[in-house]
């Protein structure tokens, strides 16, 4: 059974039976014992009560029942940093790369970025739909039940509204928690070659504010580095989003460190991502607004990047940590979230733990979403995952499959029964 | 349509219309444009006819059609590298050195390749064959059509033959092509510690003559290494098995060059296998004696190694490379091909068409499967994939999904319609 083809999904609603809650990822209402069988109540799309199957309280035993036959639940998995809506693809200029072509001659041919910003340019809200939906699909049938997808290839204000407008379709058609993020800053256009400024008072005083009247930016968003806007453009984007009540978060220090996080945990972001190169003032700044680390391990991988984040400083300070996809077309084709928590385990040295928390309850913080995903507890809408795994940290370890054998997301089981 | 369980799936028997061929794995019974829309002519589950569907033999006109609707078509993948049948799994050694623990601690908790040592002999032949199914089927469900499965966690007859009973089992079930390797000299049992001889005297003389006498030892396979057997215990083992008429292969120069390739050309070895240690010399001696270097970068990335194999020498002296998981618990649990692929280009510096040949053409000439498998051309049992992908760059660009949409193997439908 597989719902991803739009049509309703049967309801969740009933006890969930003989499931094992994933060690910190789960908020019980009566504590039990590590590997206990579990129970979660699932009422109007809602978890209603979770805890050991024992203690089922009695007004819930003539609900309908689902066996989980002890497979493994963890909360739905939250994607809180892609590019998902874009135009074309540039497998050709990862194919030329690899057979020795210069960046000149990948540009030549119309590659890079300005290549991804034309096809999106080009494409119709209902072509970009249509690109990204299997796009989507993949991540959702490995249990997503939250994405961030973020504009910034359309680099104009008709473009950078239909990238929303496709993002929030999205969410609409499949049934997804989609929050959307204003990336406008995030590569100069041709047109603005030269007026970097000029297209930055363009995404403030234009784009953002006609984009979040028509109710499409959860989330401003900037790409601050070397090769895309100073510390001061991305602080007057802040600026903006500031006086249209709309949280940042920072594509920060990925390629060097630009103070870029401190001025984003200034403004109080929800998260700074990449952060290959955050030094210790970054995170004390973060650590201190409560800002989200979001590592991207799938970018580091495909850039060989060598600079790994500061792990271990960001462990010592409590920051937490999330992981996501980064899925965009030139650094990170990516489409396995779990592929992700391996990546971030092997490449980045996180726990187990950590991994898992940073593809769920923390994914979900970076999002402003902590309230109601992330986390297996009562009052939060009914999304989880049951996995055909024994052990919690089987979802980081193998890697290039997906166990994901039942997902209820929005109350409804949209995979297996 | 999955028909994964068992059940006999329907014949692939007719004409399969509108395909592309993706460059380089197909031999064409009338040459074709590149892109024109091809026709494979399926008759007794064998591929009988290949090219243009506008030069479609008349003969054929009249038999059942599949619509492929421009889909990418290509060989049935070949994984020629594997350790897929074992007892247990190592998740927990996985998340123990992540939060720190030595190597003495994890091996004092049961860890290492004694454990799954311990947990193979400990299994039933239907345990171990009830574990390994759902990696099989990982595999399968992405366009696997022939997969080679090694001993070697046993390491004592009667555990090293229920492990190749296991895979030759597989293959029946799962009706795909399955070659067995023994690889009695993967490790030293503890039984036999400080007694390497002794324990090779019985790889040689009773365990690969009674396997190979029932029929279960399609090749045999050394780990020649510091940490396993010596050169000159490796080339006992192939003299053991040139006297038996059984092809022999190695993992060679993985941690340091022990000139392990060089022996194994001079046996004629089908393959050479890990090699990121690999010496001029031996690959000259690889050249002149056809054996192919199997890449296993899913152990490379695992084990977080920096050196990298001698990629430019293999290609400039014209070594096929090919490409395979090394599926095992310790330092590869991937289930995926295509990722694999993705490592090789991404890790590696494979171009996209050496990644893809390594997981069809020279995959199969690994296993000496050459003339049967890894290219879509008449005479050949009918293995073949349909993508949902335009670009054959795209299988090697996207990582962490799986795009097959149609498998035909052994000439059936197993996948898609
Ligand atoms: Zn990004
Ligand atoms: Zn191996």
């Amino acid at each position: 059974m597989d719902h991803a083809d739009l049509t309703p999904a049967p309801s969740a609603d009933g006890v969930w039976d003989d499931l094992r809650l994933a060690p910190g990822l789960a908020r019980a209402d009566v504590p039990l014992a590590a590997n206990e069988g579990a129970s979660v109540v699932v009422q109007g799309g809602v978890v209603r009560w979770v805890g050991p199957s024992s203690a089922l309280p009695a007004e819930h035993l003539l609900l309908p029942r689902y066996g989980a036959e002890g497979a493994l639940a963890t909360p739905g998995l939250v994607d809180c940093h892609t590019h998902l809506v874009y135009g074309g693809q540039r497998a050709n200029e990862f194919a030329m790369r690899l057979a020795g072509a210069s960046y000149e001659e990948v540009a030549k041919a119309g590659g890079g970025i300005v290549s991804s910003v034309r096809a999106t340019r080009e494409a119709s809200e209902d072509e970009l739909f249509a690109l990204a939906l299997p796009r989507l699909q993949a991540l959702l049938d490995e249990g997503v039940c939250a994405i961030e997808i973020k504009s910034g290839y359309g680099l104009a204000l008709e473009h950078e509204r239909k990238q929303l407008r496709v993002a929030r379709r999205l969410g609409e058609a499949l049934g997804v928690t989609v929050r959307t993020t204003f990336l406008g800053a995030h590569a100069l256009p041709p047109e603005y070659a030269g007026r970097s400024q000029d297209y930055t008072d363009l995404v403030c005083h234009e784009m953002l504010p006609a984009l979040a009247a028509e109710g499409l930016v959860d989330a401003v968003d900037v790409f601050c580095e070397r090769i895309a806007f100073t510390l001061a453009e991305t602080e007057q984007v802040f600026q903006a989003a500031r006086a249209l009540g709309i949280p940042v978060k920072l594509h920060a220090e990925q390629l060097s460190d630009m103070g870029g996080a401190a001025l984003a945990a200034r403004y109080g972001a929800l998260s700074c991502d990449h952060i290959e190169h955050l030094s210790q003032d970054g995170i004390a700044a973060m650590k201190a607004a409560g800002t989200v680390a979001v590592l991207l391990p799938g970018a580091y991988y495909t850039l060989r990047d060598t600079h790994l984040p500061p792990i271990e400083q960001l462990r010592a300070e409590g920051v937490p940590m999330a992981v996501s996809t980064d899925h965009n077309p030139g650094t990170s084709p990516a489409l396995s979230l779990l592929l992700m928590a391996n990546m971030a385990c092997t490449l980045f040295r996180l726990t187990v733990p950590e991994a898992l928390a940073g593809i769920t309850t923390h994914a979900a913080r970076a999002l402003g979403l902590q309230d109601t995903h992330g986390l297996i507890a009562a009052g939060r809408p009914a999304n989880f995952v049951l996995w055909s795994v024994r052990e919690a940290a089987e979802l980081a370890y193998w890697f290039g499959h997906n166990p994901a054998r039942t997902i209820v997301r929005q109350g409804r089981i949209v995979k297996g029964a």
